[in-house]
């Protein structure tokens, strides 16, 4: 005999039972339904990538795709990584059918994502993640577009404005500021954009390393720059896309969408040529940011010449599922079944079926007991681990004189009814 | 500079472009309504599992689990696998939680499988596949429920009776008909099974076959048992539990679902313990079973000594589009966009948004042009090749007098309408 095997799942991953299941339906069918209100349509691909599409952004990337993707090489000897971002597939997938393809171009997906890494609050080895992107446009309407379409998001999932800020930069703004307002060199700014990442996390390790690269006084009239309100002014004078932003911010004022220009955002540099914008929570329970994205101009340029535009954002599951929980936003389970019909001995299982066809053509969810080995407070019990809200049990009784008694298993209370009346009762509940 | 790219996806799996994507979602809807109304709920998993929970079966399941499976080691010495099935997966998480759970459980997903194998027809490396399982009960009417359910699909597909059929049988009577009416040894019986899987797909071949292992004068009696009825009368005086195979037949025929008794149907064999069925294409046109399933009462032995019953099956997403297609049942695509608003000049987009916002707040799903780079014939054609059904051009004009011409594209038709107009115009289209 061998041993009995382990029911865990694997180190990393989650089971879904149906509670687990009904908030990932929930998360999926809340998404679908603003993005496709939006104008955005539905695209998916497999979770097996070649891997060079990871590794392609150079000898930094490989490094990623080997230590922190799922990658290994099949029997035929390619090698392939499970998917720990949709960004590489969406710009293949565009890349590949531009020409037939119309623009603006609205997609949106919801896949499941890999990442090898330590499993710790939030950063599960797999986790599902709704991405949009709007492709082909430049114009700022389409910038504020995407980050009206996470602020709708965040507000259909239940969330009131002031429970979640919005903060929003611009690569080519910070740049501007970085060079022509602080003094630092082209050479060195993206060394101190990455530095930049962590400025709210880790203020004091991140100045130390920035005072490292630039010195002291280039530090001050950074730290200055980044917080002051003169920085606006001069911002207007020496930063040409500047104007374009601020534009875009009214445009979302006028939507009464509130952003704050947080001048030190970076949300990392290599992907984002323009606007970059990040959701918190503002309640301090979850101090990451819940999600964001921004502008990146030559996604396709991988597999095509012709630059292709493009703005977009991703979601997880897990920090959305955090913080609709810190703001007790999450709904209630309900399970999809109706009523349960428990019988008070199997030879009326027939007859229970034959009911629950009856209910079921009436839109009642039903499922049946078979009435093996069990009383029928045991049947009923079964329901109740099943949290179905109503019960009728079947007997002799019942089937000879068409009568039954619908009870509600949270009250308690039975009500008597013709079984021709009972989806009508449960419907109208 | 390096090479472009490829835009091909890993060999033997799809792009879901959003036709594809919205068969797809179409595929999971329509499983999600009929199994919800017979009273099933949801449970989803991760693809990734131990290797070890599909290497338990014994030395032969190693073989497919190195052969014809993903399996790799992670950085931590952990064997994962890509799920190849999710039965595994199902008892195991039954068997996890078997204390809390309430049977008879209905449960169903709608998860990707991965399988190792040579791309060909209807067989891709990573599909679609709803599985339905009905744990805990023994009931002849547990099988009966099973049956009817995988017809509903099929009728909720839109296919008619006719169309397909569905063939039955079970493992216990087949063994009694091999053993005590064909005379084959025991020994011998799990051999003449799995040859029998071939049966009706190459007869003559399979026949020599069996004809070596069990002799000419039992190959004989085994082909006239097989198709003859008057192995019905035996069966009824030599098998147990054909009587309650014959009562689940009727129970279904009483709902007005027919089966044909195969007596050479095996649908494998290590799995099954009881009734097995599979449904068919009658066209012709394709000629493997579209999907089929069974009675399995020992799943969650390998994790755990006591014996829970259940029966179930599992239906993919390629073999149930190639069966709509051949019947012309595949619903015609129609992206979730209703409306699509052109613009005259870009500085017309913030206009744009607002009417739009109006519109989806009215029920009416919208995307805007930018209006870059293009005149308004060019943006119309955008909205055709998205094939969204209307097009508002929108200019100084429009937005004066607060009228505006909504266009069919499909007719070309043009209706003057109020801004106010629009939604119910189209809703009620």
């Amino acid at each position: 005999m061998r041993d009995k095997l382990s029911t865990e799942p694997y180190k990393g991953v989650r089971d879904f039972y149906p509670e687990e299941q009904a908030f990932l339906n929930y998360f999926m069918r809340v998404a679908r339904q603003v993005l496709e209100s939006a104008g955005y349509v539905e695209y998916g691909a497999s979770i097996l990538e070649p891997a060079e599409l990871y590794k392609a952004k150079g000898a930094e990337n490989e490094e990623i795709v080997s230590e922190q993707t799922y990658t290994f090489t099949d029997r035929g000897e390619r090698e392939v990584t499970l998917r720990p971002e949709m960004t590489p597939t969406v710009a293949r997938m565009v890349a590949a059918k531009r020409r037939s393809l119309g623009f603006p171009l609205r997609f949106f997906s919801i896949p499941n994502v890999f990442r090898y890494e330590r499993p710790q609050k939030g950063r599960l080895r797999e986790h599902w993640q709704l991405n949009v992107d709007l492709f082909g446009s430049r114009s700022v309407s389409a910038d504020a577009e995407i980050i009206r379409i996470a602020h709708d998001l965040l507000i259909s999932f239940g969330a009131k404005d002031g429970e979640f800020e919005i903060q929003v930069n611009d690569r080519r703004i910070m740049e501007d500021l970085l060079n022509k307002i602080v003094g630092i060199e082209s050479s060195e700014t993206r060394q101190v954009i990455r530095l930049l990442d962590r400025f709210e996390k880790a203020k004091a390790e991140t100045t130390a390393k920035i005072a490292e690269l630039i010195g002291d006084q280039k530090l001050a009239r950074l730290i200055e720059a980044l917080s002051g309100e003169t920085t606006m002014n001069r911002l207007h004078a020496v930063s040409e896309p500047f104007e374009a932003f601020q534009n875009m911010r009214t445009e979302l004022a006028a939507a009464e969408i509130k952003t704050r220009y947080n001048h030190a955002l970076t949300r990392g540099f290599d992907y984002y040529t323009g606007m970059v914008f990040e959701v918190f929570d503002t309640s301090g329970e979850n101090t990451r940011s819940l999600f964001g994205g921004g502008r990146y101009d030559n996604l396709t340029q991988l597999f095509d010449d012709e630059p292709l535009p493009g703005v977009g954002f991703g979601m997880g599951d897990v920090t959305l599922y955090d913080f609709l929980k810190t703001h007790e936003l999450l709904p209630a389970y309900r399970p999809p079944t109706d009523l349960y019909i428990a019988i008070t001995s199997p030879e009326y299982a027939l007859a229970a079926q034959t009911f629950a066809g009856e209910l079921r053509g009436a839109g009642v969810n039903t499922a049946i007991d078979f009435g093996e080995k069990k009383n029928v407070g045991d049947q009923i019990k079964t329901a109740a681990k099943h949290q179905i809200p109503y019960v009728i049990v079947l007997g002799p009784d019942e089937l000879a004189s068409g009568q039954v008694k619908l009870r509600d298993l949270a009250s308690g209370q039975e009500r008597a009814l013709a079984r021709g009346e009972v989806a009508a009762a449960i419907r109208g509940a």
